[in-house]
């Protein structure tokens, strides 16, 4: 398997590239008889799109989703549900000085020395665009897992480049470009990412994405933990270069007795471990923190290298996104519905025998 | 697959408890040809094994490896490889008192969730133990990679709770019980974990380890990515918290024309990247950095529930390390050989047919 | 996983149903650098689809294929390769009568079983249409057998119900439209399939496949035997009831010293063993057989009953092929190719170490 | 993977060679709960084992199991069941002379051209001792199918070279060394034995396996079909060279309105499809049959070449059964267990959620 399938009984198969005619994707191993319509899907694809402010790139597609097969009156039926989106607003002319060049901090120096070439438009198989198909497949799964199970996920932007933005405000993240939960941010982040794209340059971000409603049992103890799964499906994000479960990197200067949540009949008194426990979920919030680098295409001139080893100056055109975090929300999001589905299906195969004897705390 | 199994190609599976007879693991798919003796593995093993300094739980175990199969007149013959350690002092008695009480901050709670009951001895799965069959399977991937590619890989400790310790030099490190690469931090931290183990507490840590010789060109472009591999490789070990490659969470503030390692004909001028783009090696050293969550079991009283849900107060006994985290720099070591020969394999299943035309850089 | 991949390392994904809009799959883990064309998958579909000949079904699609993804000016990039066949001539009408009724012999009742409710429409999953998904892969993995290793592979129709065809010409099979070696049979079983066709009755069918060029080396000695996956390629096709691998069930009525072939300098000296041993391509001829049902949609009444338990019965109209074992050929081939590729490439991630040092001798 | 773990959900991996110090295995994904001892296993290894009669084998093997993990009073934990079987009877010596000949029929020349060398000792990981961790495994799948679904699996030989035996008496089974339904065919059987012992020959074989109590519903449509996956595990049993499903070879021969099971209010009125329609299981018997091939280690003289290629003439001595189709009874049943159990778990992970509205009708 060269990778392009997520999961192992909710599994998501990705195929496309930025610049061929469509990506698409097939899920296989969905639970039948859940209602499901293309809108459903579209919804979340809406929300990741680009185009959709001046804040993003300003590529223009419709990202409208296609239900091949796997649904039938309504209701998936158990078969594997292919899926299509087609690429519209291609300009590959924007990428013809770079079929011979590789843009510092971008895939394709890696790429070349991997497949011996590459399919250089826009990006090819490295674009974030196939992350449209992480939405898709993401958005079914979380269907399932609100209807069956209540879990509810979502994520916003904690940083973009300099700027920290406090918590204060969940309903504010769906009613901003950025995804933050702080309304006061908004204006402060709209000068900042103008001056990005004047100067040609891009930014890192920090996002969060929580699941509430896990039941607790979720997981597995060695190789799959659920927070293992969890840091896979995110690292395997575009762009993505840290994550944490939890109290994440601030746990290296906790004590054992400032980081261990108590417990009291109530619940737990604290959630430094970000709702796992030896790698399975403990009723508790799934916490997941993650760093997004500056998104590599800039306009400002750059040192590299052509494939003859000559040294180049790159200068990236085409359409960019000047802080690639902000899209990779609602990726982020689908990425950890995807993961939680997945052992939701995993823990009732090893264990729907068994009853949970103990009384739940949280 | 209840997640005991680790990678495709190069596959180790998993068994034992901290307090059953043994623990061992299989090793399937190992390049046949490879010299193999109990030795090449053993002094991974001594590495990490409990009682080698006063600095870590003083459980008294040789950690002897026996292989059972799989090699034949000091080779690998490409028939998997069997391996064994005998737990020897088990002192489950310490445990009895655990049956019936969930420990804050360990997998207790979750496991008798998800499995109705549990092995309470010694934390029965969930102990650290276990990581011994990671280390013995990640000694053989690492002889591999060493004597196939040159590759060599190796970590050390950042921070033990509030200390961080600059790497100042990497000769100190296997020359001291904490993997410092700074001997004059040594003192510190002794006296540090002395006063961790007398007031009953425990510590997080930061980890780093690093692959050099990578060539480039292993990894792949969307789910597994050799970023996102090693992330799960990682993060699946006992009570890391956090995963970063290269710039890690740092790059949330970093800036596109910052962040993006230019190249020259003579190499790349930085690594941010931490050797993968586009979740490809670079040929860069593979850069990563864990945090360490403190070992849950403390001698200090904590707040939690019995199985019935009463309230209770914990105290834990049993031989536990001040810093879990210090033994899991060979583990951690492990875990990426482990994924790195994975990926070797998994590359030339698929690439083997392309020469990459483009000249190397690093 | 719910068994819509084939393959470990060359994998397809299939998706689609009988009478929905498309079918189609997605291919991932080609080795880059293959030239390949739509038009090298449409010549296989073409040798498989209905409506060919008054002796299969007369449904008629054109099994156009489209590529979507993962070639890059005329050869595989190493990234996932979609492809969509749209569905032209459904007849959804003719189903209309078996939405609540359990044909003999067909998917229907187990179907409801397992998921609850079906699409009953022509099928839905169960159809054979869905085989040219894997005709269509197939082709993928054939050319690069092919200019790799030069491996060829073919199939052919042996028995049609009573009429046994003897292997008297290998150029024959492709001149007739019912893959026969002999064309001396064709006006026979002509009039046996008209027959079979005014009845409104169906003929099960022997086929043969075989693979010649196949290196020794290629397989495992276990689980995943090369005899042990071709198995389940082979009984994993619709309407298959049994697969021998060489001298296949005449081996209980041999002895050791007939069935063992012996070797000479000069090669083997007979192939009860189908070109396989321990599990392992000896280099000989891979030979396959498989036994394939009668369709079981036949127009002759049938007692069965509904979906709410009472006795019916039943006359199946709608287009159906009076032999499905014939268009079952193609299928056969392409299996085999996919199983083959897969372990050429497990072979060479595992084994390209080692030189073989003994002399081949066939 | 190379291919040493078998199943998807409950997963066996297996380890260990004919003259290494012991082999073994382990279970992964065991449900939690069930109760589980070493006798349990013990009774199925002991129908297995060598030496028990005059018939197979003379090599004594106690083939005592132990388990090192995954249960804990008495019941399994949910954790991985390792277990081992020390090899007591090694007679390496046996096989001086074969480490640079081949066995004409024998996996040797196989092995060494993909492994460039091997461990000819006893045919290595070749030799029919593996399976005895697949009866291991089988019997804890065995005694939770039965336990909780009421499965019951066995398997009986139905021909011995020449000799067919009547399915007569199905008490009779285990009143005699050979697993023949028919007490009156024992006598004929020793003496055709006696004399392939004499004259340094050996037989093939024919076996039968039924499952009788498996639900409705288990199995997948497409790939993974319930009968892909047994023809995959049984053509993955040493020296299996043919599977059927059903009526298997026999359905090329008869008509759609022959071979269709119809079904009344009480239930289906015959199997041919073996209890699989459309690849799942429809409440009915799994009926399968395989064909093994004589045993290729013989002392009547074989023509071969030696590791260098030149002509030589092979007698191979060792202890062998002059037919090793009957100590695979108890294999095939194991096999049949570890398949039906995965896929139980296979089943319930994607269709919980559904119940099936349609009454069972067998």
């Amino acid at each position: 398997m060269s990778g392009n399938t997520f999961g192992r009984l909710f599994c998501v198969t990705s195929f496309g590239e930025s610049h061929g005619p469509a990506i698409g994707g097939v899920v296989d191993g969905c639970p039948p008889g859940l209602a499901l319509d293309a809108r459903d899907i579209q919804a979340d694809l809406d929300r990741r799109r680009p185009g959709a402010s001046r804040h993003v790139s300003p590529r223009r597609e419709s990202d409208a989703v296609e239900i091949l097969s796997g649904v039938f009156e309504g209701k998936t039926t158990g078969a594997p549900i292919g899926f299509l989106i087609r690429n519209q607003d291609q300009r590959s002319g924007d990428y013809a000085g770079l079929a011979d060049v590789f843009r510092p901090g971008h895939a394709d120096y890696a790429y070349t020395r991997k497949y011996g070439f590459r399919d250089h438009r826009g990006g090819g198989r490295a674009s974030a665009r196939e992350t449209a198909v992480r939405v898709a497949a993401g958005a079914i799964a979380r269907k399932w897992l609100r209807e069956r199970f209540g879990v509810t996920i979502f994520g916003w932007i904690a940083q973009i480049g300099p700027i920290r933005i406090p918590f204060s405000d969940e309903g504010a993240i769906a009613e901003n470009p950025f995804f933050v939960p702080d309304a006061r941010a908004v204006a402060r982040i709209e000068t900042y990412i103008d001056e990005l794209r004047e100067a040609g340059d891009s930014a890192g971000a920090r996002l969060c994405v929580i699941a509430r409603g896990v039941p607790a049992g979720w997981g597995n103890p060695v190789y799959d933990r659920l927070d293992a799964c969890i840091a896979y499906a995110m690292m395997g994000v575009n762009a993505v270069k840290g994550v944490e479960i939890g109290a994440g990197f601030s746990c290296a200067g906790q004590k054992g007795s400032e980081h261990g949540d108590e417990m009291t009949p109530e619940g737990f008194l604290s959630n430094h471990a970000g709702g796992t426990l030896g790698g399975i979920s403990t009723g508790q919030e799934i916490r997941v923190s993650l760093a997004v680098k500056p998104t590599p295409s800039i306009r400002l001139p750059r040192r590299s290298v052509d494939s003859t080893g000559r040294p180049v100056v790159v200068e990236t055109r085409g359409r960019h996104d000047p802080c690639v975090g902000i899209r990779a929300v609602p990726v982020a999001e689908a990425m950890l519905a995807l993961t939680l589905i997945d052992h939701a299906l995993r823990h009732r195969a090893q264990c729907a025998d068994v009853c949970c004897s103990s009384p739940g705390i949280s």
